[in-house]
């Protein structure tokens, strides 16, 4: 049996820099594109920087058949600062991050009133706002805490495109349901997992991550409306690698590692579920329509083949430990 | 300043055995006396083993001056058994663990229904049964799930001394109210901590035990009703050492390791607190009373002189980080 996809893109994507990111990026090669995040360190905020990144990723990645949809972080910037944006090619959107809540986002936004001009700019210029929504509260309500922030935000700007990263609740559907404006991105972990997964058994840190996942109910949930074709959900693997070093050690850095086995799993979760049909729309179509994205024509073919995951992937004195490490699943890309 | 104790108990203690036990066995030594828990490998079933068990414990101790609460490991027991452990010096209760919830907990007990007529035979026999209360489901819901069993029992067996081990919610504290012959102990961490300090920022492996640490509400209740003097809730550190090996690792084991610091940090928090008076209740004086105790009479002082925690305790190839592992504690005992 045999799937066909049309240029699948990754709306959330940690390609890091140096050697880590020579060791992922063509891991994800058999993307068309991918949303690139901006939160190296320090933050990528400058259009130059920003196209010197984009630069080195290209050199990663090898080959140029793929697109990168460049960010930005998000940093209340001025309306020439924006202008300037919108015109360096490969931007894509900004990315903002309330302040110290994930990976290298010490820079980010404590106060969104005071983004309220930028964000109105952004509103006229058509540049969408992705978000990493939680708030500073107890870890299983930081994303149901945001979901106001969310609201303010859709009703106050309209026609700003603003994006969910990585929604982890079945309140965040909700949410996602009540406003046209609002689209969303899903990981593939939170298809799959919950909190019992990272901390019911032993503790598995190669589970970790912000978002943390949460409640059965809410999986479910997430899983239901990627089957389902929700029309304003993308998939968006925010695979994040982390040195092995970094996973498995007194304070275990937050990201699970999926980009080399995002679309084999994919294709075996929407078979299983006969739901094969809504997989196009939740890997590129709803992206594209929704951002109005043209990406590389690219065709990838899976194929009830098993996958063997690697137990790491290691190059250059890097080494990164990929979800289902050791593990087989019953997809897999046809090369 | 000086507090002084008089027969501090700890109600729930993991020594483990072999090497490990030597090395953390005497890191308890300040106690009067400590419940001891039996879930070795394979757990401690038979009033012989228990017997042999408390020896080596003697033995690892290093001096007598510890009064050793033994349990065994509770199997629907006939009443020969019963009557047999009952007889067996240094007997104290039984522990009854639901199958496969924690460490070594795999010849638990799956269905309770059919051990009606061993929990009737405890009743009448005045043995306390100790039980680790949690369900199979969700890691955040297992005690409150389980709640019901406790009540059922409570209700069943109106003259059984049924503790509820390691309590970590407000709503194990609402049944506590409602029932006169159930108690209950509480460990060092889950007065302080919650799930944000073990998965909130980085995960932390050594704050990592089941029942996993709760909501801020939960820890907050726990806190309020061991300061205010609670006189069915009793300190049990439920202190579990763990090789580190296997705490840092992809799949890390359950449990904190308290026992060093456990009465330097309670005298910091119950001094802070302006509850300095409740606590003997609280590390011996409850006990006591609910169990009829008699520990070897030993007065500890503690003095607000400040402890440094080891980064770890090292012996025979056996390395346990502690809780706090390299930072200080403002109280210390006095030797």
């Amino acid at each position: 049996m045999e799937i066909t996809l049309h240029s699948p893109l990754d709306m959330h994507l940690h390609l890091r820099d140096g050697d880590m990111m020579n060791l992922v990026a063509p891991l994800s090669s058999d993307f068309a594109g991918a949303v690139i995040m901006p939160n190296l360190v320090p933050p990528v905020t400058a259009p130059g920087a920003m196209v010197a990144y984009g630069e080195r990723i290209d050199a990663a990645m090898g080959h140029a058949d793929f697109t990168r949809y460049m960010t930005l972080f998000f940093t209340k910037q001025t309306e020439q600062q924006l202008l300037i944006a919108k015109d360096t090619p490969g931007f894509f959107g900004f990315k903002l991050y309330p302040a110290g809540i994930t990976t290298n986002s010490e820079g980010g936004v404590s106060n969104l009133a005071d983004a309220e001009s930028t964000l109105k700019m952004m509103e006229e210029m058509d540049i969408p706002l992705l978000v990493h929504g939680e708030s500073h509260g107890f870890v299983m309500d930081r994303e149901a805490e945001f979901l106001s922030v969310y609201r303010t935000l859709a009703q106050k700007y309209p026609k700003l495109r603003l994006c969910m990263e990585h929604i982890t609740t079945a309140a965040a559907l909700e949410l996602l349901d009540e406003y046209e404006n609002l689209c969303a991105t899903v990981t593939l972990q939170h298809l799959i997992i919950t909190l019992d997964d990272v901390a019911g058994g032993a503790l598995k840190p190669h589970l970790f991550c912000k978002p943390i996942a949460k409640r059965p109910n809410d999986r479910d949930a997430l899983l239901q409306a990627a089957l389902n074709g929700h029309p304003r959900l993308m998939f968006g693997s925010d695979s994040a690698p982390h040195p092995r070093c970094n996973k498995e050690s007194c304070g275990c850095a937050a990201g699970v590692f999926t980009a080399p086995l995002a679309l084999p799993k994919l294709a075996e979760i929407f078979t299983r579920n006969n739901a094969i049909d809504k997989l196009q729309g939740f890997i590129s179509g709803n992206a594209c329509r929704i951002h109005k994205l043209t990406p590389t024509a690219k065709t990838v073919t899976l194929h009830d083949t098993p996958m063997a995951v690697p137990t790491a992937y290691r190059s250059n004195g890097q080494e990164v430990v990929p979800m289902y490490a050791g593990e087989e699943i019953s997809w897999s890309v046809k090369h």
